[in-house]
């Protein structure tokens, strides 16, 4: 039964990883390609997933007193300068308006890669007293970055996402903030989205371009790579001192305030795809799925079947679920093949004979288990069985990640380990860029993070043999 | 009371209307000025506005089967150009990148002004039998066109938005369903915005570039100008076939599917401050304001007079109303200014003597009536004021509608009309454009709609007295 329901068009993923996310994303219908290369669609069911991200980060956003704005998209020039840092950057990715209709540019003006000019020079003109502070501000918008190579999700030329940006009295507060924001998109990560996370701290070299400090969440997804799936910054007041921002404090003195932004974007739903997807297509955590349950009628012709799942909807739908019945004329092995394709955490399954005896069946995506339940106790196995997904789902995930994760004590020990198994290489490091160098040059690996919980695996580097204090995490990452 | 609590920085309505505006726009936090001439920052008090507009709307639009997808940004200048009409109205303020990182393009982009030709391209690729259809989208974004001039909220360079597109199998199924957006719009500008309109159809010189036919919600800003609040257009096939979207019928013929788009933008809050605003700031239609009440404690130094302060915020709070406590050591005469200013439909005073007696006093925005309020009845006495802001400002928004709406049989009388009173004009038209033309020479009044409410005014054209049998609205508009 399993095998003659699916889906023969997609390539398994122990064939070809690449392929098979491709084609997910293709025939669950979430993406779709545009004229312009690297630019994507999001259709009605991969964006239907976006909104359900935002309505719950949103919501963890104000409770944390965040408020949203929306600031120009276009960024002059001259403005992009103004930090360093900053600019050599983002430069080389920017797309430049250069003609205004028929009228070329005084000045050329770029296509926001990311906002904190834009924010710092509002910030500039609204604060002035200790008393507007802290002053915390989010938006939800599309930023542009001209990459060579992209793929859907991972990597578009443009793409969907929220960016805060926050000023501080303190640097004390900015940076338990930036920990705070960092701590909500683990969270959300790992409750929402049933995709574990390691938190820690990016190397300088990894961090974002003019911050003081990055903090990320790492996931490991199913071909073991690593996903940076949200980071948060800490800027210090450099952009402060170099916009111009500054208030006066209790002393009656102009001090620079403390600055921070942090970020996610729909490179999250990429997340989803490569952690918890399978061969039979998409596999959607119960808290964001645009269908949580499906409805199909078996033997739909016959009296009183049909009315029956209408029912069950009703009540499903006034419960807070998000439902849908399937009453079309094709095939019940189509229907289960397509929802399957979809990531449908729950098919609700109802014929005759079901009726005749008060109960229909309960189908889980993940495992494909089946539930007999009496139909008065519809509403109370549904959110059984969606909690249950959700917390398999995290568990498969969270076991992938720990099983994953291995030691080293050398660079050829490390690069052994990523050979043979992918996953994340731990190591001691000293701190030294040049041995994080040496590890991409040898081992093919990027520094993922300096995780927050730290063991103690020796005292020294196992790229250079120096004294080392820290312990790193490595991996080949999207 | 009234005049010692008057904020004394925005310039009288009467004095000068559209200084008035700016000041508003300013002085409640709505909006800011950027580095880019013509691009606003949307403030947290302004987005918060567009956010209460946007929960309400996407769920009307969800509720007739509509679906949010997102479309790229850019649009090649290939494809913009495959509708003749459509381009020619366009391109003149289109803003173009020329340049993607350090590489000048091959072919330059346009920012959206509208995304007619994108959606296109992707109905192009998704429609293929007449199952696909009705295909409803609507993408939330913002647009760009390079104006001249710029207002906040009535002319960006940058706007906020929705733009809505469907394909229908007919003409008659597409016509009825652009009709329908247009009620879905002003039964919400009414209902919502308190704001009543007049609903028409465009002339086929004030149509969207490249549809068939317009239809438009037409309001009357406190100043008797007309402000177009929304329109929505039906394209017939023509993008159809310009794009090649076909769909193979119920007889297996393939055939051109029709057309629908339709949006608002944030100029929804231009119009919500003219129609409703007055010599103290900002009124805020109960439905979407963001704050809906604001209390604030008398004596608050007393004991007890804060915690009551906070316990009604609570209950308010749960009772599903946007309530905000202000404690802060600002005078009463200031907090009442401010939150006037900010259009606060309902304030709540509560102090020693209130709470001694178990009661408190409501105040209305609108005309500052006071009602004592016994505690226990808080929340049925919130909701009843709230309804009542809403049916005063509608009715006083409605009166300020039917009172200038004049009758004319000729030019030089609807002229004398205009001159004199604002507002519209409605005369008989022959449906020439010659005498389109000759209304702006001689009158400054550009054609707002033809009513669907027409009126027999008698059988000649005001303009050149030829036979007429329409009845249209003439006016001067933002």
């Amino acid at each position: 039964m399993a095998k003659e329901m699916k889906v023969e068009q997609i390539t398994d993923m122990e064939v070809d990883f690449a392929q098979w996310f491709t084609d997910v994303c293709r025939k669950a219908q979430l993406i779709d390609y545009s004229f312009i290369k690297g630019m994507f669609i999001y259709r009605p069911y991969g964006y239907a997933i976006w909104e359900n991200i935002q309505k719950i980060l949103d919501a963890e956003f104000k409770k944390v007193g965040v408020e949203n704005v929306y600031m120009p998209m276009l960024i002059p020039e001259s403005l992009l300068q103004k930090e360093k840092d900053h600019v050599e950057g983002f430069a080389p990715e920017c797309a430049w308006v250069t003609m205004g209709g028929n009228e070329k540019l005084d000045e050329r003006y770029c296509i926001r890669p990311t906002s904190e000019t834009l924010f710092c020079e509002h910030f500039a003109n609204v604060i002035q007293s200790h008393r507007d502070l802290p002053l915390k501000y989010n938006q939800w918008c599309s930023v542009l970055r001209w990459e060579k190579t992209s793929r859907p999700f991972l990597r578009h030329r443009e793409f969907l996402w929220q960016e805060g940006h926050t000023m501080h009295a303190t640097a004390e507060e900015a940076q338990a903030f930036t920990e705070q924001m960092l701590n909500i998109y683990a969270d959300f990560c790992e409750n929402v989205l049933a995709m574990p996370v390691t938190r820690g701290q990016k190397t300088d070299k990894e961090k974002f371009n003019g911050a003081e400090a990055t903090y990320t969440i790492e996931c490991m997804m199913h071909d073991r790579k690593a996903l940076q799936a949200g980071t948060s910054h800490y800027f210090g007041n450099g952009f402060a001192k170099a916009f111009g921002i500054e208030y006066t404090d209790r002393n009656n003195q102009k001090v620079n305030p403390y600055q921070t932004s942090w970020g996610v974007s729909t490179r999250l739903i990429g997340g989803i795809i490569m952690t918890h997807g399978d061969n039979n297509g998409l596999v959607l955590p119960p808290r964001i799925a645009p269908i949580q349950v499906v409805i199909l009628p078996i033997a739909q012709h016959k009296p009183g079947v049909l009315e029956a799942a209408a029912k069950l909807e009703a009540r499903l739908r006034d419960a807070g679920f998000r439902v849908k019945v399937d009453d079309s004329d094709n095939s019940m092995g189509w229907k289960c093949a397509e929802y399957e394709m979809k990531g449908v955490p729950l098919r609700v399954e109802c014929g005759p004979r079901d009726l005749e005896n008060d109960q229909c069946v309960l189908v889980r995506r993940t495992d494909r288990a089946k539930t007999v339940v009496k139909l008065e106790e519809l509403e109370a196995a549904v959110a059984q069985q969606l909690d249950a997904v959700h917390r398999d789902m995290y568990d498969r995930a969270k076991k992938n990640l720990d099983d994953h994760i291995y030691e080293a004590h050398s660079l050829e020990e490390a690069k052994a380990l990523q050979e043979q198994n992918g996953g994340f290489v731990k190591t001691m490091w000293c701190g030294d860029q040049a041995c994080e160098l040496k590890m991409k040059e040898v081992a093919g690996m990027s520094s993922r993070c300096i995780p927050f919980r730290q063991e103690h695996l020796g005292d020294t580097c196992a790229c250079c043999g120096k004294p080392a204090s820290k312990m790193i995490y490595w991996g080949v990452a999207y």
